[in-house]
């Protein structure tokens, strides 16, 4: 059991790489949201495939059936369902190679897990397609949050040798965000934009892949959401974000530098904001990533994820066959994005946003 | 809702810094676990405080009593309730600084959370005091998978800028693991260790405090435990891990350097070795942290947590009071740890433990 | 958050009377069940409505479009999700009647519930139509039980005034099961099924319908599934059958009447039954319903579920306008069964087969 | 996993007969609910033993001490754990028969569940004793319902062959409910009340037990709780009644008999009721218990719980030894209540609140 995810909202991803559509359920949708489709489109068109020489060459529409849960413009407050046809599928590339377990991919562990009984084609519900139910989903989450004036945007903070500049964790703001989410390349300066493009263009060429990292803010949170221990902000979102494919770390705040700081530099010292006649504490550093003790102080909240390289090279590469249990040196050809954090992008935004919507449904909403 | 865990087994764990005793209930063991307490005991102390100076002086038996689900030496099936008395409470320290929020502590998010009905002494049920329930049920869980001959070890590969060697993720050893287990402050060598204790004592000196990085591996785990998505090992493992109070990381295999590198090297290659007429599939690499699509693949299991300083210190520091809700200055007298890393070692051990046993019983024990 | 289910097995029901499908997602199925297709259309068209004149005269194929999860014939272990056209649709019958809160349906807790947002055609969600994707997944619950011998069997005990003999608790044969399992009318004999079309079609020529109470058994359970408490088979079982519309109460074993019994008499005597090497301890009688303390005992498990008579009826009724807020007498036209209780049937051996199913995987399958 | 529930607050029941105190934690309690001990104490009292010779001569005080979550009279958000001593134990009682499985009991489902490791003193973690932690939980959630003016209430509808009237559906007053919750032996003529005695103290004379039917009320439940399908009223309150220890059936509104009814009979017709210038929805009979489509009305919720007779009696029964494996007469000696429908009142009040208190939460409180 393990497309299932959620408290106060449930989502049910189903679909394979290779099968006739993929899609998902959102159950506990509050009734009465309405829904904006262009907006949902857009979102989809940020993690389509097939758009640039940066990501694979798999042309999918994605276009979202919404066939329950949806009323007149509104959530009906009935469970959601968006269904997604998969119309480019290779299937027969995948015939040849089904035995080879292609490492840094699931095949393998997939094979001992549903004891060679998955759909091995494209890696089938292990595939990174299965982001796009997501996305839709987190979509929906998106528009329920926008009425809140919360803010969700990521930027590429790493790609290879590549750096972008950090965000400014205490003063960044919800222009620069939605900034973020126009971008197909989302950094702060077109320069670095162009050296990361280069980077992937690299690996692209050595038949290679590179890693990445993201950066993620969620602005304009209210203080109090989350709980101590199991249901920390943390916990919440670091096991949402791990179940997107390729991510293998996640910081909050100003994470691992954390070590090596002393308590005096780490602690964020509150002082007091007047808006008219009300009184905000707020912090003048941002290091906890705007989270003490599991709970959002409402400052940002900022995290930055890790992405590994695609997994699919055309390099030769030495491996085995789980059929006659021999070692082999295989090629993989098959279509692959040579970076796929950049396609991580919007899925990481998705997820934030789901994990927001069910921290707020907890608190009533 | 907060102090819940698990699928297959579950833990509620309840209690406060200065109340009269904290606990856990862990419902849904296995009946017929055999139950050496006196392990338990040593696990406990591992984690017990005051006993010496780089940790809090706060002293605490930490005897664990078990009032259910244990009969004639075995678990009998039935929810296992363990008590620990507070003894060593200085309730009086927290009456005059109860409207203070302490920089870096739940103290203010705990305030909006609860609405100020909270028991702030000392932290109440965010102190890392609540801890010990774990280690106590992560102790019990370590039994269950040492008849299994699962190791689990952690060592501290950084406090401050004091770093420890990595550990080798293909071929360190169970010996190693265990020596970790069997050691106050677990590292490679003993040089690093008194280093680290300076670092922890000139911190101590300063009035401050200092961070950490834990590396934990997990041997001996068979391939094929988890799911792709929402049940992946990394997210469940990341979700008990940021329960911990001061954890602010976590990565996996090579973790955020994944993203420097390119698909050809981050790929575990496969090859076979034979024990017997077994044929068993390995990696000769493990930049995975023997984890791909969310399932383990039989490879040592390898992650790093991040641990900030500890949020208690000695210096003054500039702050609000709630109550008046003016800035302030503040000194915070208690007992704390100058280094809360050293102590988060059993934590972190027994949150994998149980996190593995959970991961066992849903592959039907 | 209504419409998801189960622990070991997870099932996401989606759909609207009046929309353009209706379906579910099943997480957790082992993989390499094989599935045969023939069967599970069977157990659709047992369900089906317009087969005759005692059930609604809606026409619906009730094929299942299985899009995912389902690879060569097998189960993959990834999410299997059914899909069902709906092809009947009269929406235009509901437009007039939108306002008008029909006496024993939802529309007016659904209205409350769903702040005005809910699909109000033909009961939108809350349709007895959303049965069908049940009765998809028990279908392939069903398959997987076969496996190891277990069945499930409904016969109509009671439809109005009419009552048929009820089953032996004791010594019910899997024959007698699976021969209620072929019947439209599933009862002892031909002579009580033939009074109870009687009495429903008086019912029908009434412009009224009429109620009913099923009795279900599960033959074959191995002893000890289920747990106390809070996971007891009753409490499981009960669970899902309460959300099957118009269930309104469940009894196990001799159920109500035990209210009237001496514990002598209502105790199950053990004995020991020789099987070859074998003793098996049975019970000459079965007042418990095969359930002790919330765990099977190995004898047949024994239940009876109460149907109310079908809400839609055309007789006029007295009743509110939502939307003036006044009173009014209102005439429903549009299609309905007469006696939902002899299409519950399938329905509620697709339940008994989840939970059973969702038990099993519980011991590890 | 059994002894967790609930899904907006989690209670987690820990404890056996003979151990030395059984409780349990609650956790998601809101903050700030003000506790009245003296109330909660009252609760107890009612489903203490050893009252009067219709009930079990076990004497225990059931004092709870509260260990956490509570804090200046008031919950804090956090856990809160309640501790009840076991000072009444006979365990020698049981040494000799732990082998005897007691016919009606859990001896020998929990034998097979448990693999001879459970504890057999008094029933272990099956014991009818752990209902007090419940009954504790549940006053908790009383005095969460009591300033919403949520009232519940139970009496015994019947008791071997004696009968009580029962309730009306529709004009049931607070004052009757609160009447029931202060009378021992909870009817609506004293005169049944001693007749109900006479049956019990018969049943007791005989060596033997008789069972019972509780109907209970809930009033002042808004319109809106509950969802369709899994999460309706119904299948919430079902899956905790069938929690406790000899419940055997549960029915709403007018529950079994509903089979034998027409529709135009069953339906609840709807008219309007002005308060001021408020109209509220009301119906003039209450057939379905106050729940449409598996969600409130508005009217009051009603069911019927039957209670089996006491399993241990004191008349030699024919049973078998799962250690020799072979047949034996048994007289079994210990202490116990003659009719345990009487004890259960307050069991199912407690199961009420906190079903509903968890139905309120998930509307945010």
């Amino acid at each position: 059991m393990s497309s299932v995810w959620g408290e106060h909202i449930k989502i049910s991803v189903f679909g394979e790489s290779h099968g006739s559509c993929i899609g998902v359920v959102v159950d506990g949708l509050p009734a009465g949201i309405q829904l904006d489709l262009a907006k949902i489109n857009q979102e989809m068109a940020r993690r389509r495939p097939g758009q640039d020489i940066y990501t694979t060459q798999r042309k999918e529409a994605d276009r979202v059936e919404i066939v329950s849960g949806f009323f007149n413009g509104c959530t009906t407050g009935a469970p959601l369902c968006g269904i997604i046809k998969n119309s480019d599928k290779r299937s027969v590339d995948y015939e040849d190679i089904k035995n080879i377990m292609r490492p840094g991919h699931a095949d393998y562990t997939g094979f001992i897990r549903y004891k060679g009984f998955a759909d091995y084609r494209g890696g089938g519900h292990f595939s990174g397609r299965l982001t796009a139910p997501v996305v839709f989903a987190g979509a929906i989450a998106n528009q329920y949050l926008e009425q809140k004036r919360i803010i969700i945007g990521t930027h590429l903070l790493r790609i290879g040798q590549v750096q972008d500049a950090p965000v400014d964790p205490v003063n960044i703001s919800a222009g620069e965000l939605l900034n973020f989410r126009s971008m197909r390349f989302p950094v702060f300066s077109s320069e670095t934009a162009e050296q990361m493009k280069e980077e992937i263009n690299n690996a692209r060429m050595d038949c290679d892949s590179v890693g990445g990292i993201l950066e993620t803010v969620i602005l304009n949170l209210p203080a109090g959401l989350g709980s101590p221990m199991f249901k920390s902000v943390e916990s919440r979102m670091a096991a949402f974000v791990f179940s997107i494919p390729a991510v293998k770390g996640i910081e909050f705040g100003s994470g691992f530098n954390l070590a090596s700081m002393r308590g005096s530099e780490a602690n964020d010292e509150f002082y007091i904001v007047k808006e008219g006649n009300e009184k905000i504490p707020c912090t003048r550093t941002n290091h906890s990533g705007g989270i003490n003790g599991g709970i959002t102080n409402g400052m940002p909240v900022l995290f930055r994820t890790c992405i590994k390289p695609t997994s699919t090279i055309s390099k030769p590469q030495h491996t085995i066959n789980i059929n006659t249990m021999e070692e082999t040196e295989h090629v993989f050809k098959g279509r692959h994005d040579p970076c796929i954090a950049v396609r991580a992008v919007p899925v990481i935004d998705a997820a934030s946003a789901l994990v927001v919507m069910d921290l707020l449904l907890e608190r009533g909403g």
